[in-house]
């Protein structure tokens, strides 16, 4: 499965490409998609970068599912109504590309990734670096769209660990019961 | 010059088409996209709705522009970033579309609707019901959204006006100088 993970910002969204092969990871490909070389005041013409931009990663890519940081309030009202807005740019271009949409807060991607959810920027850029075996750190955007993807990687290893647990656990039930009954 | 005006919102955006000829404005259409049909936690599928609906009524009507009101800073910050995010998709539709995008405020819309800022709902729906000559009440959402459409082909004729006068200007200026030069 190739997952798409998605850091978004108005001025900077982080994307990042992994494979997921069961337990196994690959670095697919990672960047950002930037406005600033637009007019600050032309927000239309900045969500329209964020979402051709991303329409242009995952044609490029054709990734199986995305994963998007789930944005937090910010202490400057206006700023959370930007990010929001950005973000909102970015979930439809993954939508509108018919990828199912996961979500995680970055508490969540910090403990997947770097075991705890207090982690730093920079423990999360060398986790990203160990765990995908790059040469180089990758940028904090970048590492946090890695991140992102890493996380839906695992949830769906657990889920699927799960699911395979539950199997085991009914067969083994049933094999007992069929021990006992007469 | 025909207009559409979008009042956006995550559970239900506005929309409101107009053309204006010089002064004169009439009624092409308006109604809702509404995502109260779709579970609440899935905001993807939610914001999908919108960027699909708003792509409809564009391909349907084919306006010239685009007239979205700016949304304000709500005293729950989630839902200000919910809001965001509507409004994010709401104007990613628009651009995708290729449709220029102005904003307004919903201060700078009642004051060209219905004269001064502080108007209530019931004033904003009784003067667009009044200005359109439409045969009964258009609803808050279509009618926010039809002021917003009329508060571009409001603006969109101050300036064609300041246009020709200066225009006037120019030339009358021109003439006495040419009266009065040797």
């Amino acid at each position: 499965m190739r997952i798409l993970g998605i850091d978004p910002g108005l001025q900077t969204t982080g994307f990042g490409v992994v494979d997921a092969a069961g337990s196994a990871l690959s670095y697919v490909a990672s960047g950002t998609i930037r406005t600033t070389h637009l007019d600050r005041g032309d927000l239309p013409a900045r969500l329209k970068v964020l979402f051709d931009g991303i329409t242009e990663v995952v044609a490029r890519y054709q990734p199986d599912a995305a994963s998007v940081e789930i944005v937090f309030v910010n202490v400057n009202p206006q700023a959370t109504l930007l990010l929001g807005q950005a973000r909102g740019a970015c979930v439809t271009a993954l939508v509108c590309s018919a990828l199912p949409v996961a979500e995680y807060t970055a508490l969540q991607m910090k403990q997947a990734v770097a075991g705890h959810g207090k982690a730093a920027k920079a423990q999360v850029q060398a986790m990203v670096q160990r765990l995908l075996q790059l040469p180089g750190l990758p940028g904090t955007d970048a590492a946090d769209a890695l991140g992102l993807a890493i996380t839906h990687a695992h949830v769906g290893q657990s889920m699927h660990r799960l699911a395979q647990a539950t199997e085991l656990q009914r067969k083994s039930s049933g094999m007992y019961k069929a021990g006992r009954s007469r």
